[in-house]
């Protein structure tokens, strides 16, 4: 059974200087074309997945549909859920990091970029929007410590993807650079202080092996 | 509650001379910017839907990706089922119609094309396919006629479809000339010699409105 992850192509907020999280921002070009060669490398690398999981998210949703549209993939079952979500960055999101830096100073800046259990000023996003209308204010995220997404994406791997990969099937699962080291760090139990180990780049398929009690046999990028 | 029919845009075979059924050919560039158009009036529109259906076939599926981009909504949910697939043309699928005629005669072919209850050859096509692994062979087509194509698309709307109108919910549908004219014959219980009325141009959507028993409320073409 193989799992593998795949961080969405360059954003057009990849590089720009402020937090994204849960704001919707497209692919750049290059990160549509990052996209299709991730789907022609795992073509050739001849992976057939049985399910897909995105989030809700449309740099990753597109960096999923490309991915199977250039291995030939287009008709398997996708499911986009707010779990695989990047961390969502509270107050900060939208906010420019120098400016940032210039109101509360590089050290508290830093924290919330660094630090697992450090979460950003509370700003309730999305509550209005529809694609979050099913769920609870409570479960709603105001702000996000790593930790916190690192809470909300491991049901995710025990409810709907284990059961698969019990079975023999094979996913794909399209998220974002923080949402992927959170399952990062639970499959490989990563230490939190040793969090800034875990790089995910745009588009690098990360392919984990399992055997049939979900042991990982290997893990390489393709 | 509105549900949107649209078929796909331009793909390779609707300028091409043969018959293509559940060959996964893809859109042109014509048919990809045909979908992103229908998109954009499905949005200036602001017809907002819940859930997305559309068969396995990539002309379909890429067809519903662009208008859910173009309409800013990626991240509803998308059933790929095969009840929405092209009519299903047995033998003839990926044969020349001048070739068919050359072999068996003008008014045999005409038949096949329009004849409601007319089955072409029978052939299996398919079987080896993955995406329609979960198929039990006895319910793999071998070739159908029109109403074949009927009796399997109708399942579809009844099961999934109508339960979700029952709460309220807008539906796309993106599927093919003849599944999307099997859906229009259920929901208008047009008579089988006037199917030649339906006319389903590449990528228009179709506009349905029902009351909440599901009556008609009105139809119009975007």
């Amino acid at each position: 059974m193989k799992v593998v992850l795949i961080r969405h192509g360059e954003s057009i907020a990849n590089f720009e200087n402020y937090w994204t999280g849960w704001l919707d921002v497209p692919l750049t070009t290059k990160g549509e074309n990052q996209a299709k060669a991730a789907g022609v490398k795992i073509k050739e690398a001849n992976i057939h997945f049985d399910a897909v999981f995105t989030s809700v998210l449309q740099r990753a949703i597109v960096t999923s549909q490309l991915v199977l549209e250039a291995s030939n993939q287009l008709w398997l079952p996708v499911v986009k859920t707010w779990r695989l979500n990047e961390r969502h960055y509270g107050a900060l999101i939208g906010k420019n990091k120098d400016e940032m830096i210039a109101i509360y100073g590089v050290e508290q800046v830093k924290k919330w970029r660094r630090g697992y259990f450090e979460v950003p000023p509370l700003e309730l996003v999305g509550n209005f929007d529809r694609r979050y209308q099913n769920l609870a204010i409570q479960d709603l995220p105001k702000g996000e410590s790593l930790n916190l997404t690192v809470k909300r994406v491991v049901p995710l791997w025990q409810d709907q993807i284990v059961p698969q990969l019990l079975k023999g099937k094979n996913i794909l699962i399209a998220g974002h650079g923080n949402s992927l080291r959170a399952l990062v760090k639970y499959l490989e139990a990563v230490p939190e202080n040793e969090m800034e180990t875990i790089k995910i780049p745009n588009a690098a398929p990360i392919v984990y092996e399992f055997d049939e009690r979900l042991h990982i046999i290997s893990k390489n990028m393709l």
